[in-house]
């Protein structure tokens, strides 16, 4: 397949109309393949989409960001929707789908007793923060991991040590978010307990602890039950935020896998396999003082979101979508390692099991850059991280492994004969955003 | 029609599983008739409502909380959508209706220069803030109307003066807050220049006003020219929230009414017709600091809300439905008058051209309950505030009128016998929401 800058026009264009140029970091072009990524889509099904000149991808990158476990336009998913929208997808009443997905989703986490809804993870993870602040009574928050885009999280940016540029992610830029809220959010290491017991001794006024479960790599053997039972004894609420990692390897948390139950979940992404919908799952005790609190909008209560989601959870229910995915994701994650032995290439893999990521400890965004454009003249869509669903079917998995194969065995033969590799990128290199630390 | 409570027994048991019951506050059956309020629905067409028992209202109340100026459930949007959820709501690329709607979203507002997008009110002011914030350099906010339930504006009821409490609306509770934020946010009167001008004298750290334009009352003459001058004189970022009066009064915000441009306009509500889109307009020079700090969600990229909102713009546009709600609006608000002049009620009647509302100055909440309890017998859904559309058809609202005289004159007579109006309520009096003071 010719690459073209076609698409690039479109996108620059947008840049000059758009700050960023769309409204998600994950999907600009300058973080896979600069210039010649297609960018823009007409269709999508299944793993297949369609660009504006009707070519033809797979995708073997973010699948939506990680929003369509069950693959792009699925069809009873799509029915629904389609179905609730030609009975009003909103009107001055309330939809009975929220009632139903809170049975559902207070099902699949027992220990919880109410929900609250948003359109999406930044909004859910605001509202978990508003309620365990009501609750807790206390305003200060420890943080690991990444929690979105609002002031109450990026303000751990703000402190002079950069805490969350220094130790979790960096590139999370701050400015316009208030100093007022300097010393409000503290940071600590995954897998560190003493560093996190520590930061509790010398921060009284912290009430709330929110973290990822797992996103690189797993937690440590009792780190998260210890987590636990330090923020019981401490009267801490815990959150976990399962955006990214719910539905990936049980049905619910991955948090289930530990044995380790928070006080409150948020869920997302994956939820309503491409349409939006987030929710925050909580005990009783913590979620009923947010009948102290205005938390109101109205496209809240919008209906397609639940529609889908209650939707999705059957689905994902009846085929047990976690397994298939994370034995997929474990397969590419062993034959990655293969062949990055065979060519002789220090990597290093990670992320979850249907989430596999790579990182090549030397030289890596030239090779990655390499690689995207490579296999895009191959029809395939791929970075150095990839959302498995259950439509990357195992025949197409084997025939991108296959591709991948010749991808870096083409890489090593340039190398080998000392060319830059840089000659051989017909475009920039990739940009990084942000990159997890921990 | 009979009222039943089967619908309340539904509700009650969502109010022991979601925090409030629901996701907005607008649509509590408390704030307009407790236990007899229809509550759900099935289906919602032009105007018309079913509930779970298929039973059929006429929606002279909230029409989705102002988000279906067309009606519900409008065919050429729904067709558009249901047709790009088929081709795939979301992907790993980018819709290039994002950047067609910018495309149009800045032939509306010629002064302006680039857009973001969000999919709910409050988190577009949100964004809007953030980007002000980063461009003023500045963090704190003059503040005068509703924007929503984010910490940034919820904080200004943290003062001991209890600002928004006291001056703006009363009844957004600020439980989980964080008090760090206690003096970031300062409000001022609706159309009082002269305690604006000595806010800003006395608070040189405010580098962002952001207001209503007209909510229940228009601008005096030259109050909005005045703030422009003393926001450019100030190097003040002036933002007009139109998430509630966009497209009801012109094409565009309502400022285009006044010939005062602000530096960031936003829209939200009414832009997609019931499906979530919400806009943030802005000048370049201030939008272009968006590149300085985290602003990203992956539900932002959903493909539906563009799609419905460049449909219903070219609907509005093509059919000037703002000149077609404002004279229906108009038309009920002077009936209304004459029907309470010929009853002998004292009653205030304020509000948008196309959002009427009316207050008795006396015995309030038991007069509406009443009025929204004997209107629902007679399968019209009202309460003492409506959202006019293009679907509440003349003869439509001819009869609701009728019918509203016939209640209000039944009303009369039993306040004349001295009969006490509570012993008439089947069920308890409505409970009133956030109110505006200004």
């Amino acid at each position: 397949m010719k690459l073209t800058k076609k698409n690039y026009y479109l996108w620059k264009k947008a840049k000059r109309l758009i700050p960023g140029g769309n409204m998600i970091l994950s999907k600009r072009p300058e973080l896979i393949l600069p210039v010649y990524w297609p960018t823009y889509y007409k269709k999508a099904k299944g793993i297949e989409i369609w660009d504006l000149d009707k070519k033809k991808y797979l995708d073997f990158s973010l699948m939506g960001v990680g929003t369509n476990i069950l693959g792009y336009s699925y069809k009873s998913i799509n029915d629904k929707v389609k179905n609730s929208i030609d009975n009003g997808n909103m009107s001055s009443l309330n939809c009975l789908e929220e009632l139903n997905l809170t049975r559902e989703l207070l099902n699949i986490n027992k220990w919880a007793g109410m929900v609250k809804y948003a359109r999406s993870g930044g909004e859910a993870n605001a509202i978990a923060v508003r309620i365990a602040r009501a609750a807790s009574g206390k305003d200060d928050v420890a943080v690991c991991g990444y929690h979105g885009w609002h002031d109450w999280y990026l303000s751990a940016n703000l402190k002079k040590k950069n805490q969350i540029e220094k130790y979790l992610l960096s590139g999370l830029q701050t400015s316009g978010v208030p100093k007022y809220l300097s010393n409000s959010v503290h940071t600590f290491r995954f897998n560190d307990f003493e560093g996190l017991k520590k930061l509790l001794k010398n921060n009284s006024k912290i009430g709330i602890l929110k973290m990822e479960v797992s996103r690189n790599f797993e937690p440590n053997k009792l780190f998260l039950r210890k987590v636990r039972s330090l923020c019981t004894k401490n009267k801490i609420i815990l959150i976990f935020d399962e955006c990214t990692s719910g539905f990936r390897e049980t049905y619910g948390g991955i948090h289930k896998k530990y044995n380790v139950n928070p006080d409150i979940v948020i869920y997302g992404k994956a939820l309503g396999n491409g349409h939006a919908i987030t929710a925050i799952i909580g005990k009783k005790v913590i979620m009923r003082h947010a009948k102290n609190t205005f938390i109101s909008s109205t496209f809240w209560s919008e209906r397609s979101g639940f529609v889908a989601a209650l939707e999705t959870l059957k689905v994902m229910k009846s085929q047990k979508t976690w397994l298939t995915i994370s034995r997929k994701g474990q397969k590419i994650k062993k034959k990655w390692g293969e062949i990055f032995k065979k060519y002789n290439y220090d990597v290093e893999i990670s992320g979850l099991k249907s989430i596999p990521s790579f990182i090549f400890l030397k030289k890596n965004k030239e090779r990655t850059t390499f690689i995207s454009q490579e296999m895009l003249k191959k029809g395939i869509m791929c970075g150095s991280l990839l959302y498995v669903s259950v439509a990357h079917k195992d025949n197409l998995i084997d025939n991108y492994l296959k591709q991948f194969e010749k991808v870096v065995s083409q890489m090593k033969k340039i190398e080998n004969k000392k060319i830059d590799l840089k000659k051989k990128l017909l475009g920039p290199i990739k940009s990084e955003s942000f990159k997890r630390l921990n």
